[in-house]
């Protein structure tokens, strides 16, 4: 790839992967709504609100790919949710259509089937049973990929994100945690393979105690190569072992599953 | 029922099921963003737009089940879809849950799975695949109505409407139709049934040439009674037989597959 | 058939069913733990404990076909349905293997699954969810005609009996009842069928609110041709409808999910 | 239609539909290897080895819809089954393809999938179980006409047929038959239908012991009226039941599944 | 835990896994109906009979977990079958729920399946299948447990152990066998979740020709080790290969499909 | 064994696999319908036509297993495919029938299913979609080779290969290549089962981006080594990726779904 655009890049999760792109293209456009800090030398920085439909347009122009990992990524209330993660993907795909194209790996989420048990394994075909509203608008966001797939032919790989972080964090990430270096292998499948389509993907490393099926996209190639299994004994001295009738030990999204309605102020 | 809210009452759709419903409540509160006309004596009306958080409140209160058919009901600008169709339902789920969690009826759409073809049969599982941004918020309100039922327990009937209308006007329409009569009577299982859950209807008639099963919401008891293809004759002399190769012959979304994405201006 | 035999026959059901199957045998044996009452010239009385193992072989001894009712058929303590459902069946099919093996209508029930919730649409292969000892006594007795039936060819219809009775006397009913006649017609499709395997048959009316799925059994030919809802009008009156959280509106299994495992004395 | 190929017309099947086609066609070019008897006003007689190629190239031309019942219909030796359903099927497809590509039913057999017991209820995709090298040889054109369909947009209507004739003669025709009304329904639906695509259609009518699931082509709109049923008094006079270890009640191809090899001379 | 409860200690399974338990609670209470031999000083023991329903309950009375590997074990005469695997397990649910609802891994057995093919790969809802009364006392078991679980919340693991032994001893058990380390580890994950539900797994090792799927249970963590497969040069050597019309070569359930209905004296 | 045959042995696959085979069997029967070349001493070479009824029976005769590899591998014109691949199947299973009924593992191709498209993931239970003449004929085969099964207990091995070759040699023969030695070790897998039945086996090395779920067969033990993946670098460099719209990189089947009917002389 020529130019690959990376959204969110100031967040965690971007920042985190931001520095593992370099490989990838030969110019990294990093992207954020806030100040992205020094920009190394293959990197390009654009400040962005994905709510400004010509701001988005000219930050796709020229990009041969994009990683799309801004806009809202925990519960937060309906009008932030509404101008970055419906009106903001909206912009994005419509900046998209406008400039070629380029295939799009879209952060999707696990709280799009979060009120699932966790003694339920699941296939990328389970029926959405989203655990809030930033679950909502992940469905949104599949949803209109799926659309752009079919009626103008834009493929994107739906990432359904567990834990994407250094270590696991918790009993319940023991399940859903993806290392940085398993997200980097996958990111590369995805770009790679002559024919994306638009995927389902759910996003954790090979942990023992994984929910999650993904063997509709073995045609990817990805063989996630981590575990949490051996951040066990870690997580177990740092905290209490969940009781069994706390959530976050029942559903797949965990705590996202008691989060209120955030009011408007 | 003492009151039974019916939005969108100045459609189309909402003009023909208005003067139906008079049997269903005591008071039938008619709602829509025009003027409703003249007003019967068991009905109030109240104009409201959706887009309003307060107004749908208040519009909500009293009401001990609703029947959502407000909104955007075609292909449309996404700035018009965003405030009728995301925000309005957001605000229309937010007013049920303050005021006592009503049954709701919400008018989701066949465009929420328009690109499947025509001779598929499908189940109230099959994967989402919406013909355009109509169809990607109805997905949007089914994973939001969802959502209410698994975290607060707020029922909805998720009724995709094929045609409903007094009677079918293309070929497509033979196998998507449904009559007024019909869509009554499911109303009144809607609201009868003990409990109701969140599921999926499929809202056409008995039609020799359907392409949805709904053996899933037996429970309901619903029989449709009327079948499309006593117009069939009138249909055939009407207008010519769609050609195989047009999408109103192919897809299940009919025309609305090739509808552009509209141009916000 | 030459010779019929009807276990239960002074019980509810039995007592229902044993005027109505004259035509379908030269004689019907009828036979229960209690008194027998009156016998009519095509029928011969047989008072028999399902426990007792030799009194259970001369009961079969003879026939050609058994209609089994016998045995508890509502929640009780463990050790008389220990006695009369899992002994005495042990016993009723060791009589039938040591007799030529007659065709077997075995009275299971819908108390096998009865923790479905009333809005799921079971098919004949879903796993087993007892509501009870009753319920798992029935389980017990699936398996163990299953299990004949493979190791020595031993047929049976494994009836899962909804509410059979005269008319349906609770909303749940609407869903569950069975007619006698309809119960009549499916024993005549049971007996007629040149072979008969080891299905699994609802049994239920042609009910608009029915929650199960015969079409596996299409090759007995059975119709049922009655239907409760014509009933629902009586039972409104008769009764408040149940409210949404009375297990009675939540599980298939109705009031027994609530029952609590009787003590012995 | 203007001109419609029945292949096979001088046949039992064939005989009996050619008679009842007059309405869908303009013209009705009947065809055999043998006489065909005389011929009515709206017909054309082409007498035509489907052994040969060229032939059968200038049957097909100038037709819009083609009927196949042509070829080998019971088990016999292998190289009369090759010439005529193997090479006599290519031929016609590579006919159809040079001629426009008009619309083929093609009758293939419940012997595609005759292994199958009768207690098994089956839907279009149960995996190919054929029961003698007739059957074979039907797996064969279905496959052959699924890949013209894929390859080159031929559509085909892979119509299995049971039991076809005037009335059932066996307990098995109880489950299979299918009265000639209904086919000619079936072909008129065929014909009509905007778009068919490549569909297996299972040819029985709407018997109520029947054993094969025509649910998926519900677009099709076809809805056989007859119900063996009727016949059923009639058979048990006339004959014995069969005996439950005769294949002839064990499977659904009957005694087709005991037929030998035929040897060549 | 603090006293984990092992039941069937001095049987076969029960001595070997005995030993290795000691990791896991402070005090293992290893109980019989026979003596149970030395006792360490991690242990007590505790001699009772199953069917003695308050023996069970003072047997289980302080336990925090469950093993129960207690009752009989291979085909054997009714009675006996019926005291021990149906009246004991009823006493030892029963306690259960007396005393704190302690989690139990339930040693259910592959004969609940036995009548399946080898050539058949199992998923956990494949319908039951058992080969004898003792197949069918442990699919009582499982009816039994999920019971307990829907109606009282108490948690099961319902194991269908394949061969548990120190290795295997045919060439059926190179499929079926689990090794005592492998069980070890599923004992830990089974008692270390969280939550558990009432799963089935299937208990045998990561052997190469394994017929059954335990992906549902990925939840647990569960990774088998051992494989059977280096066993199979001392099995060749040791004994001829199984002629293949030996039921020990085609069903699951091996040489117990061919065990005769054991006599009462 | 005594004597395996392989057939098509001076063929590409033939040729490679004809060396390894030496341990399998006593005497390796090597056939073809061209020069066999030098003989070992373990071989005995047999030039013979599988159009050839008597020859065939003579080829057969006194083999107990057969690796047929023999026919037209690749898309030809009708005549010759007919010839080798319907009738010289015909031929080897009735020599089969004839002599004894060894096993058979049958080369079939993934051409059998070409036109699904290479995101998506098969089992064995896929409808057939045959991608040219050639994968019509073995879908034939795999018929045939079922009712040889089902009617007289022939047992085949329905192997649909990838790709077996030295090594890939493009972007699809990454997903599709199966090295030698994974062929040679599933001919043992094959060849030792007590049981086999006749299966489908995907026959591909253990790829990672492979298409296709052996699990149905776990039975067998075949654990494939070999993973394509280590020469994509190789082919990275020898060749371009294909293009998203070049069907080597769409259908399953590669360049053969642009195959066109090849014509008769």
């Amino acid at each position: 790839m020529k130019r690959l655009l990376l959204t969110g890049a100031a967040g965690g999760l971007g920042s985190a992967m931001r520095g593992r792109l370099k490989g990838l293209a030969e110019i990294v456009r990093v992207s954020d709504i806030v100040d992205l800090g020094p920009v190394a030398d293959h990197e390009e920085a654009v400040v962005c609100d994905l709510g400004d439909h010509s701001a988005v347009d000219r930050l796709v122009a020229g990009c041969d790919g994009i990683i799309h990992l801004g806009g809202i990524s925990v519960e937060d209330k309906f009008s932030k949710i509404m101008n970055a993660n419906l009106l903001g993907l909206y912009n994005l795909y419509e900046a998209a259509r406008a400039n070629g194209m380029p295939r799009i790996l879209f952060a999707s989420s696990n709280h799009t089937i979060g009120f699932y048990r966790q003694d339920e394994y699941l296939d990328h075909e389970a029926p959405l049973r989203p655990d809030g509203l930033y679950g909502v608008s992940k469905c949104f966001g599949e949803a209109l990929a799926r659309m752009y797939f079919e009626k103008f032919g834009q493929e994107t790989a739906l990432v359904r994100i567990g834990s994407c972080m250094e270590k696991p964090k918790s009993h319940r990430m023991l399940s859903t945690w993806m290392s940085y270096d398993d997200f980097l292998s996958m990111i590369e499948c995805v770009f790679r393979a002559p024919r994306l389509g638009c995927p389902v993907i759910w996003g954790c490393s090979n942990n023992d105690t994984r929910w999650w099926d993904n063997s509709h996209v073995s045609y990817l190639g990805w063989h996630p190569r981590d575990n949490a299994e051996r951040f066990r004994g870690e997580i177990d001295e740092a905290m209490p072992k969940p009781r069994p009738d706390d959530p976050i030990a029942i559903y797949q999204g965990g705590p996202f599953v008691n989060d209120p309605i955030f009011p408007e102020d």
